[in-house]
């Protein structure tokens, strides 16, 4: 009886008809079929989510639309029991003897995928000491990349996948309440993070039960932390841990996120330890207004380029661009960062169904970073921000 | 005053060893210089550690030893800090406008990294949304893939490495105590793994103090889950977590770790809650005898090749191939998973430093997973055992 069950997870239907577009696009390049190595594509077109490793898998559909899912054998029975596929081949194991390529290279022959097909990349790629023969040479086809057709098709979420990112952004938001809630003078960040995530996620199972998977490859529950971002250090984006104490007068900045079956949409906010300082205000709130500059700029029909535009605009208008560092946000979905990005260089137009985080940033040098993130929906007529904790600097006050 | 200071970090000299080895290999193979993107390459290099994202990073080194460090403008600051290397220069953003690649090829040009040259990957390699053009394509330079020789030099550990070693197994054994000690019929897998793994990173980061960083892109701290490895779900090796609810008579499979300055070895048993049945009993007591036919066939001069079949040899002879799902192991260092491989299609030969996880596994369905991994090093005259959390079966039953 586990189809009467609820469940968030993704119905089925929702699978046949990304594979239908995939196949759709297929024939109209006229390729034989497709090969495709990463695991988030993998994951959106078969619902199977693996930890990618030295052992290649592969999915690989010719224009019929047959499917072959080629995994290593220790993946046989979990892929069987998650893939939505009617074949599931494996290979004993990399490096192994023969490579498995070459068993690959027979599974695509006998689909009939030869002459020009499509990949998303020329042979798996080399990571965890794997190495192996590219696709084109093992298979004398001419590969052609289908990875921009692949990401423009994953950009337009479903109302079934919006409603992950709705249900997750509450956790996420649960996650974020408790860490700054526990953020005071003379703690670690390391233990604020591990208390408010743990509390966060027994919650949110306690809560969820059965109808909760994670799905993810980066967290398994509800996960707020600061990640080095507290105080001088929070002046650099993307900077590792350090453990650091919290003091007064720090700039501190944390991301939160709660993968809901692999959806995690993040939540980033600024916060100041203690009355904040005349310059600590000043650059939360522009990077607060800029970020306000990007939410109105998103709309149907305009350009990513046009927001990422909008911004700087705001940013050169302040006297600001010193403090710039990076573009004005980029899509999320089964990948925490995904195409197209809110920068000056992407064209992309914006439509219905497009999530990004949108989270342009200010970073001060011997001060810090300033950055909210926020996830919105491009809708119908504008867009909807899904993610909802406080954005004000009163809110966003450390008492000391 | 910081040179002053103790640390566990890797010392300076070991990174300029590592690029002289590098560049004598540039040399002899007569390239013009090598570009790498690869996080773990340009990390054993420069001691630079980073999230990989759709914004490539590159460092280009031409035969003379010059050296370019190329980082999105949000990762100059950072890189600048703890980076090895003399230049670092930044591009705005990705995608940008020009494509980052353009000054890539401008700087490699300037290195004189022309003709024939080293890479890891024909460009940057297509993860989170990035795409642009290959190496070959944008500079015509002919691009030799130098990944074998990067990986044999990263598989032999300096001792410098091994201390990095010797420290993280403690944290990790510390976790896998505190994890055992909560696994109790009724608990949650995820409540479990939360306490144990919060606890002994606290523990740990009081006890270390600014001595520790984890400088690891997965975990930023000690430890210990059983990913969804509980009960029968445990017959599948590489699982996901279900949130499972622990029961009397189930096989639980379980793993820590604690990356130090990046290095993170691995320690896995297998438990079982309530006293073990006939059948339990010997699954266990075969995979941990496998194992230990591993570890006696781990000595220098051996091959990777002959450790595995080693361990098939001892399946074939106990009727226990049905079970088998896997090779024997895998080396380990900056990478969780690396080569070589302790696989029956991998003939390297074992040398003193080599660093490995054993753990060769048996998965029964209906009853469960059966594997210890321990972190082992190849020594002058045979091997040592690094992890040394009890594997023996009475020692690994929750009582119930």
């Amino acid at each position: 009886m586990k189809e009467y069950l609820s469940t968030l997870q993704l119905p089925p239907a929702e699978f046949d008809s990304r594979v239908d577009r995939v196949l759709a696009y297929v024939r109209s390049q006229n390729l034989a079929g497709v090969i495709l190595f990463d695991n988030f594509y993998i994951a959106y077109l078969t619902g199977f989510v693996f930890f990618p490793t030295e052992r290649p898998i592969a999915l690989a559909m010719n224009a019929a639309g047959e499917r072959v899912l080629f995994v290593p054998r220790l993946e046989m029975e979990h892929a069987k029991a998650e893939a939505r596929v009617e074949r599931v081949e494996s290979y004993p194991e990399y490096p192994g003897d023969p490579h498995p390529m070459y068993q690959l290279k027979k599974i695509a022959a006998d689909l009939g995928i030869t002459g020009k097909i499509g990949a998303d990349s020329d042979g798996y790629p080399w990571i965890l000491g794997y190495q192996g023969p590219s696709l084109s040479s093992l298979t004398d086809a001419k590969v052609f990349i289908v990875i921009a057709f692949l990401n423009r098709q994953m950009a337009i979420k479903s109302a079934a996948e919006l409603a992950l990112f709705r249900e997750s952004v509450k956790w996420s938001n649960l996650a974020f309440r408790l860490l700054q809630r526990y953020t005071r003078v003379g703690a670690n960040e390391t233990e604020v993070s591990l208390r408010a995530s743990a509390e966060a996620t027994l919650a949110m199972i306690d809560t969820l039960g059965s109808l909760y998977r994670s799905q993810s490859p980066w967290w398994d529950g509800a996960n707020a932390r600061f990640h080095g971002q507290v105080g001088r250090s929070s002046a650099d984006p993307h900077v590792l841990t350090t453990n650091a104490t919290f003091r007064p007068g720090d700039v501190v900045g944390a991301s939160a996120h709660a993968p809901m079956w692999g959806y995690s949409p993040e939540v980033e906010r600024t916060m100041i330890v203690g009355e904040p300082s005349q310059d600590q205000a000043r650059f939360f709130e522009h990077a607060k207004a800029a970020q306000e500059v990007a939410f109105d700029a998103l709309r149907p029909g305009a350009e990513c380029s046009d927001v990422d535009r909008a911004v700087r605009d705001y940013y050169e208008k302040n006297n600001l661009m010193t403090y710039w560092r990076h573009h004005s946000g980029h899509a999320t979905g089964l990948r925490n960062h995904e195409a197209p990005f809110l920068d000056s260089g992407d064209d992309t137009v914006l439509e219905p169904g497009m999530v990004f985080s949108v989270e342009p940033g200010l970073y001060v040098p011997e001060l810090g970073g300033f950055r909210h993130a926020d996830t919105v929906v491009i809708t119908e007529c504008g867009m909807e921000i899904l993610t909802y904790y406080p954005r004000d600097l009163a809110s966003l006050t450390i008492p000391v």
